[in-house]
């Protein structure tokens, strides 16, 4: 019986480590978070989307519509948005609020689309990728989420990873940090990762 | 050796904690489903997609073609689709099979995109989340998936969620339950998630 | 003391299997791999990306720009894309580089779509859904991620999957094989998912 319990207690270890203390690339440990205010991995980046204003401002521009308004466009159409507008956007994402300045690198790009599915008030809806290329991460981080641009926060889920953040999920907390005019908008995005590979 | 014995124990449990018994926001704790016959949140709602007719139901329309037909596009028209279709969508979710009536709140909007992506016959692809915001539940899930509508399911993944639906993954299992003409069509959603946060 | 030890045991080996060794659908186990040199499964596979030419391909054409260029797109046009080209595809998916021949079934559909959204030069974005319907497997798997062209290989994730790939997370990695002219290209896809159920 005591032998018994020794080589099941060693079957019960080879399994947890087999399961979940899995090692991912370059031999990182699985992690997955203990709560909700504890995520394995957490940082806070500026999206700038700056769309192209259809007059002078091709070269800066990140963003662009991709779409025309089509009939029930035409109908909910305001401030230069409109329902069904689709928009492709490779913004800069900057760890401060301010764009990068002279020869700087950006943090990441995020590379994806959104568009406004609400007629009469403001709604969005992305998906996009973070693309990390600099000498903090490699790697890219999916995003996908509504968008109800009334409330104060609004939540996206990070559904997988690459790279540095190879098959990490977790959150993206957004708030509109700035809107000029109809042309740029600056999102503050508190990422926390629940699954990471450390 | 007793000693060790006991002391492993301790320590497998305080790594079975830290590792898979994570609680989330609120004290929630995270649970994966032993069994695909044991899901542990599993719900029935229907979407109603009310597309745009081009003519007279603009108030009433929750969707609308994003896209015009290219040159593929006209080759493949029939029934108002064409191949490259786009129509972004926020439709009405409900528990029951009627619409909402007077100041019935719906169970939940779904706020996305479909596109049709075959030539001769007919199957889409979605991305969308259903947003909760009621006395039941609040917060989204993030689903994707092909449908190919010539089968009497088809099963999209719940990539993420978000509030009640912190972190979730799962499955929904779609069927077209009422088909009206063009311009309306109402799909059976039997969403089951295997990882929660309960 | 020697009861509690054995009952506590018990009590591991319990919550162990509550927890992790999961079954799926037709008692399937959940495998979490160990290491990201040891994925769960590991397939090979080859899309066949045939664009729709606007002249006599539209038989065969599998794919098809769903968008016409807007203000932006016109500037930044070159080899028939331009930046927020979206492009609508039911591709075929092979295990060898060649076309099926004859009767011969693709291993796979590859059902979606992807945007340029780059100015200077080729970067995309990409979110489809694997549709296998073979001998081999049942089911999907659904994919996302960003396109840099410009690097030798290029990580997507595998955000979930249905059937035969319940519930699956991974990774896959394409490269470049073939391009033809302006409307033909071949993506090789290392498929590896870390998370199965077996």
């Amino acid at each position: 019986m005591q032998g018994l319990a020794a080589s099941s207690r060693i079957v019960l270890v080879v399994f947890l480590f087999s399961m979940a203390g899995a090692a991912a690339a370059d031999g990182r440990k699985r992690v997955v978070s203990s709560s909700s205010d504890e995520p394995c991995t957490k940082m806070t980046l500026y999206l700038h989307d700056i769309l192209y204003n259809g007059v002078n401002n091709s070269q800066n521009a990140t963003a662009a519509p991709a779409t025309r308004p089509t009939a029930l466009g035409t109908t909910y159409f305001s401030n230069n948005t409109f329902f069904g507008m689709m928009v492709v956007f490779n913004d800069l994402v900057t760890e401060g609020k301010e764009l990068p300045v002279g020869n700087e690198k950006p943090a990441a790009l995020a590379q994806g689309f959104y568009f406004y599915d609400k007629k009469e008030t403001y709604a969005a809806w992305f998906s996009f990728s973070l693309v990390f290329n600099s000498a903090a991460h490699k790697g890219t981080l999916n995003v996908m989420g509504a968008d109800p641009m009334d409330e104060d926060t609004r939540d996206f889920t990070v559904v997988g990873g690459t790279g540095d953040f190879f098959m990490a999920r977790g959150i993206v907390t957004i708030r509109t940090d700035l809107v000029q005019g109809s042309f740029y908008f600056r999102l503050q995005m508190d990422i926390k990762l629940y699954e990471c590979y450390v």
